[in-house]
């Protein structure tokens, strides 16, 4: 087995499961507050999510870091998406420069921002974007594999370390983004491919494609995996014939912050695609992941009920960037904050007895 | 006309329309930054709103306060709530004190809580509550009038004195929210003698009803529209029969903000049925309204459709206190920044001339 796959396999081997003890305490805790039963909802959920990720009852996610993978498509050829690719390149550095929907978004919640350049197509002359490039863009998987094997593990490993050294330096949560032309439409390519859903189930319009184009689109991930052939149960080949360097490295930075123990926050259709693969590569990543904005690209809802995990939020954005994740870590952090601060019913001084009918229904209805 | 009325009728004539030319530059903006169009959904159309609002096209929304009213309501004696009547007071103090749901939240989203005594049935040894009692609590609506039409008019008075206050001090949003026993089937109340819809269509759990008292609460609300017959078009009519303090409050708060053309923020379902009423009062209003998390309260669909808002949030909460207006104060704030932040496609050095197929597509489908 070659090394960059020997490596993945010894990290997937050492993701180890929730914290069930954090988890029920801190359910404990949230039944013990002045309020009632689940009025809290989704914070609620969250709040003993984090407890089992993190081990403890009481977290804060302050240290809040928004990683960006920035990556061109060799099938952008086909015709396949509206924008030109040479604006994957331009955001990369606009977004470094903290002036896109993402950047602004993440310095308005407090979240730093990181971005990767994974295989932009041309030379990126901004210190903003960190340096690793595999290749200039994949190649086109409408007429093969967008990439080796061996990139494609290397790709993982260059998200899995991006996360690991961003939670290592304190963030506290992460949330996984991206930028490249055409990534609607490997990552349908992708979902297809790992459910055997049809292309029409999966694929979406993306940035906003015409009639014509969208005709286009499907019929040319149809022909992506006709040419490829993508063996679902083995992830790595999935990725490397169909998908792209973007979505194996958030693939990488999601089973990282498992690793480490950190919640990870997954945004819209490309990243939660991404999580599926992570998720598929190693199922206990799973319970590290949150949901953050929906999307309405077609295949949002297969990955996401693939996944098992809702997101929380529905603010009709469909921008990419990983700009829902700073909304999202801002709420897991006031969810654990309720968790932390508010009164319980003795610390309230209200008698809670009157909702022993309440709590009777709900277990009835169990 | 006795003095409040007048006071009211007078304010009522002062609100004006929103700035359509400051709402259209805003747009206009929008249209400009680089990215699809519309593809930061509700951010976009929050920041719109919000420059019709102010009048400018570029705001910030950093200093937030929410208000919160709270009053006992007579109605409890019929059994109709799960909780102890006792619980409004003590939650008051201890949302004055930060240690509630909506306390934490707030405290999490920088967002000042200011709270008001203005009925609860008790004594309020607090500094922390402002005291503006009317009456210790309302009087039973399944016997007779709540109030009487002055006390409503005085109640709908404090809200706007309360809501022009703090926007003198500096606040530039505010939310509105409300702590109550038995709140739920005096909204109900409301929005049935508003709507003309059966309390079986508006009414619903509230705090977790079971079967049995869910049944009752119907009952007491078809009671208390019969016995009091509220004239529908006379919102101050309705409130002061079937109302409560809390409702008047909020509604005035929200006849305040309009007045002082800051945007204000109405969170689940009591808050939306006082929405309804002030924009009854004065169809201006609606303008200025901001709707942040939903509710699973039966009747807030209905409430939301007759004001044509649409909630930003779903997060399943339902602990009221307008504990969802801090979330929401800050994603408006953040909508802003995306418009006053982001760069233009001309700053991102992207020719947008690939954008008219899009353009052209939505032009044809309007």
């Amino acid at each position: 087995m070659p090394d960059h796959e020997k490596k993945l396999e010894e990290i997937l081997n050492n993701i180890r499961p929730v914290d069930e003890t954090a988890r029920e305490e801190a359910r404990a805790r949230q039944a013990r507050l002045a309020k009632p039963p689940g009025s809290l909802g989704v914070l609620e959920d969250i709040s003993v999510q984090v407890a089992g990720i993190t081990g403890k009852v009481f977290n804060r996610l302050e240290n809040r870091a928004l990683l960006v993978f920035c990556a061109d498509n060799g099938v952008v050829a086909e015709g396949v998406s509206c924008a030109p690719e040479s604006v994957t390149l331009k955001q990369a550095v606009n977004l470094a420069n903290g002036v896109t929907g993402a950047g602004v978004l993440a310095k308005a919640a407090g979240c730093a921002v990181y971005v990767y350049d994974v295989g932009i197509n041309g030379d990126v002359d901004c210190g903003g974007v960190a340096d690793r490039k595999i290749t200039r863009g994949t190649k086109n998987i409408a007429q093969g594999a967008a990439m080796t094997r061996a990139q494609a593990a290397r790709a993982l490993l260059i998200g899995f370390d991006a996360a690991s050294e961003v939670i290592e330096k304190g963030a506290n949560i992460i949330g996984a983004g991206e930028l490249g032309i055409g990534n609607t439409t490997t990552s349908a390519a992708v979902l297809s491919a790992l459910t055997g859903r049809a292309p029409a189930e999966t694929a979406g319009r993306g940035g906003g494609l015409t009639d014509e184009g969208m005709a286009r689109k499907l019929k040319v991930i149809e022909t992506a995996l006709e040419v490829n052939k993508p063996d679902r149960n083995d992830v790595l080949d999935v990725i490397s014939k169909v998908g792209g360097y973007d979505i194996a490295a958030m693939a990488g930075a999601f089973i990282g912050a498992a690793c480490m123990r950190t919640p990870a926050v997954a945004d819209g259709f490309i990243s939660m695609v991404s999580a599926l693969c992570a998720v598929r590569m190693a199922p206990r990543v799973r319970e590290y992941i949150i949901a953050s904005h929906s999307s309405c690209e077609r295949g949002y809802r297969i990955a996401a009920e693939e996944l098992g995990v809702e997101p929380m939020l529905d603010l009709r954005m469909r921008l990419g960037e990983g700009s829902g994740c700073p909304l999202a870590m801002l709420l897991a952090d006031h969810a654990c904050r309720v968790l932390n601060e508010m009164a319980t019913f003795d610390e309230a001084g209200i008698d809670d007895g009157y909702l022993d009918a309440i709590r009777d229904t709900e277990r009835k209805s169990e």
